[in-house]
């Protein structure tokens, strides 16, 4: 299956016009499609939970290098239990640990802020780029919006399982007929200020393979021709088992389509590399397609984003 | 009010003996007081929601060093806005960062696993503390276990409400008479598989007066008096808006004994520095005293805690 | 004493004109002033020695925050010596560690290449200030041309001595009214390839008074007027004992006149931070003026200096 | 050639009674085969400089992971010369940077102190392994001692080129018959006090081959039959363009034995990772087989050694 690839105009257009949501909420605005979130939303999301059931969308931190992470998170302990020796001082019997991390990238699950892409030295909402600066970092669109909490409805498009395959190939991507077919096969909607996740089994697949240089051997992901569909549902926070771009691309002018849209044009949060077999299975053994989701971003002022550990609960 | 402070051989004896959880879960247990929480406990936390209304319970993280924070935490931009120029590559506008901490100490929202502490070269559930390496972090009772999310019943007690003054001062502590109070003037009760949180309103006081020294200053927090009922209620996790152990105090042996108690003893997960003001005041609102509480640790292998947002839900 | 400054005008036609060593040594030149330097200048240094005595010019490195260092160094251990019990494995017998810092600013002993500053978007001979870029580092003018050695004569000039002062004051800064009286005095003579260090006691007063707020507080350093006369005589590297910038400065354009002038305009290396009291005591004990220097910094590619440990050798 | 290993009871008597020196230089001594060094030692080697050539020993640092070097040092810019816009502030023009990293290990050129390796929980001269602590690192036996300069003769043994090889080979390593080689071929003499240089070639092979995983494939460095050699001879520094133990070995209790018995048992400080290609070079160049040698290593207390630059002058 070839991706259906918009073209390059339309994607400007849809930028600049058709889907953009500068000044949509107010020039100051800096929640962009989490302003599709309500309390209503969350109540309704909470209420729909029948059985308790918890499902991570998180995968674990890897603090070594390979392929798709040239430049591992960092892990060093402060002091350690190892350090105790019988008979000495009860003072030393404490561990502390440093931890770092650079969290954008193919591995870590973790959101994307609207300061992550920019568009001609603008950000979402028409500011210019400047405002993300070197010496001070975001000072504008940092990750501090989303962080009273994204709790709302999930809904999971399982690429694979629809098309009747193990996973979407590198270079190919979920489009438009995969959502669809969920709607209509899965009884499910995709509605203002839901999460859409969307599954290709890649990031399961790595797990197999070992890590995958993602620059050379592409990347599955959200198709850009998408883009419309999840800006007339009025979707919050877009997110996928991948680096959610499809990789490579036919553009000159866009290397991130989906981002670069998605995050300058719409305001669109994106979560990425989420950890999404465990959710459908759980999918699965549930016989049903709605879930609740809490999205809980770390307060990082002036930061791009946030790793997460994302929670389903049916 | 003065600290009533058990003796030292009873805390000795809690944490031996009478309050002691190892082997209560099976000899290869990592979760401690987490196994208080389960599917029902957290159904029933969620349809206890009425409104849908979050408050975020994590204060944000400064990057920049003070008195209680001698280490700060890390922010570097690796790519950032203000690098672009009119008329030059689309392919710089991307903004990455690498941010990095020492959660553990006196001012980051976290949650302490059960690697956080050791007795006598051991760790909670009689493992050796060597378990717990400088080359190799927390190869056991790292935050994994945590991960699969905390969702249950949250109780605030706020201690400076129910006595009547601004906050706790530091040497003071949060102590049974406070939660009793709590039960019996705001109608709630602490009960298995329950997150307790006690406010003393010394977080929200730092913003006015700037940072202490709690070294030297001292800080308030639970006091050790409360183990017992810790206990007995079956708490999953106790927090409050301190690093949660009263200083000074007057045991040899002892220099965090809620911590060492809990930890090693009981297994005790506990939250340090969570922000309750926002909560306090939506509490005083909602004219109701219980809630849904979600904490979401980070996949952190080996990593003995993580940085939280928990989100209270009314 | 006052510092004579000279007029805004004058620096930037220092800056841009008569000072300005751009193309001097070719267009493609990343070595500015150490163009000075020579295996003849290096020959001279080394058989100037008359004892073989070693006094070394760097401070220690702090791995604590003040009120200067507002970021610190950091420094975890990667594997301890208090890890090893008795009776365990010989394997674990090995220790190691990671140190990070920020070496600009006013603690760390360093040397500044020619990326440290710029001027309208503009580096040293000319290259566009892009060549430093957030993502890459230094991709020009980093530390590695210097690190083929820096051997020479030192010159030092100890203006306090000279003044028959204690130290220079913050906002006080030395000048050629300095250097001209160490040449009377000490019989020295500042020359094509020297390292010009010039002592105020600043540094070694920090030791006294603990640490300063030099952006609130002020600072000493060499006066600006000093730089004809640095580009008259050709010193390949100017050192000092502070920031080498005096704080604060009437310009509305300069912040650091000396560090702008002098890395962009004349292409010249700069010492910050150096320890100069040793120095200063050995040259009382030596009767004699001259000395050679071995400045080797770090090969650090991409990175806009090195921490280095110069060593003086009488 | 195969190695020819010493018993591993003779690696053990050596370490603890035929080449200890544990005292020798008095109970409190950190500076161990540096007290070989003198003004006089210094004073000679600096007056056999013939030309003032200078060739640096040292390879650059690299900022990206590979096989053997699975933890990269980091490097992040603080400011950079590409935020600068026309028209815009001067305030911003100025770069900063911040790198860290693991020094020890196969790729960075620095020097070990003696905190680096323990013996069964004893440091050189007898201390507690306890004194270099993760929580404080090196509190004795850092890198400090070594920071008044290690300013000497330098001898190097090209035992590729003695031999009429490209390289020695992994798991083959530079023995006594080199050293002796070295001394009646290239008339030079190994003495009390001197840098002692041995080449594989390994390192400049590893420019071609690219990075090699010293753990599987094995290591060349110098042979553990030195270390008689090497006491007698009173060498203060050891260092080799690998990192110094040949790989794989026969014993049941020594790793590296060339730093476990010369670190703990001699007091020797090693030189890992050191560039010697150019030096070799210029050896055939300069037709003489003796030069000055300057390390100067980082004021970094409490750390286990330092990255540096050796140089050497001809």
């Amino acid at each position: 299956m070839a991706v259906n690839w918009p073209g390059q105009d339309d994607l400007l257009q849809w930028l600049d016009k058709d889907l953009n949501n500068w000044g949509r909420w107010g020039t100051d605005d800096q929640k962009g499609t989490l302003n599709f979130l309500s309390q209503q939303k969350a109540l309704n999301a909470i209420q729909s939970v029948e059985h308790g059931v918890q499902v991570s969308c998180a995968r674990p931190v890897e603090f070594s290098a390979s392929v798709d992470v040239p430049r591992p998170p960092q892990h060093f302990m402060v002091s350690a239990g190892d350090t105790y020796r019988p008979d000495e001082s009860d003072e030393r019997e404490v561990a502390m640990d440093y931890f770092g991390l650079i969290f954008h990238g193919h591995t870590v699950t973790h959101i994307d802020s609207l300061s992550h892409f920019f568009w001609n030295g603008q950000t979402y909402n028409g500011r210019p780029s400047t405002v993300v600066s070197t010496a001070e970092g975001a000072t504008e669109f940092d990750v501090m919006p989303s962080t009273g909490g994204i709790v709302t409805k999930g809904v999971l498009v399982d690429a694979p399982l629809l098309r009747g395959v193990d996973y979407i190939e590198r270079g190919d991507g979920v489009g438009v007929d995969d959502v669809l077919a969920a709607e209509s096969e899965h009884g499910v909607k995709v509605e203002s200020g839901d999460v859409l996740l969307l599954r290709t089994g890649q990031l399961g697949r790595r797990s197999i393979t070992g890590p995958v240089d993602v620059w050379k051997d592409g990347s599955s992901g959200p198709s850009p021709e998408l883009l419309p569909l999840i800006h007339e549902r009025e979707v919050a926070v877009l997110g996928s088992d991948t680096g959610n771009d499809v990789g490579p691309n036919p553009y000159s002018k866009f290397t991130n389509p989906v981002h670069q849209v998605g995050i300058v044009g719409l305001g669109l949060w994106i979560l990425d590399n989420a950890w999404l077999d465990d959710l459908a299975d759980e999918y699965k053994r549930q016989g049903r397609w709605e879930f609740m989701i809490s999205i809980l971003p770390l307060k990082l002022p002036t930061v791009t984003g946030s790793p997460v550990n994302p929670m389903a609960i049916f």
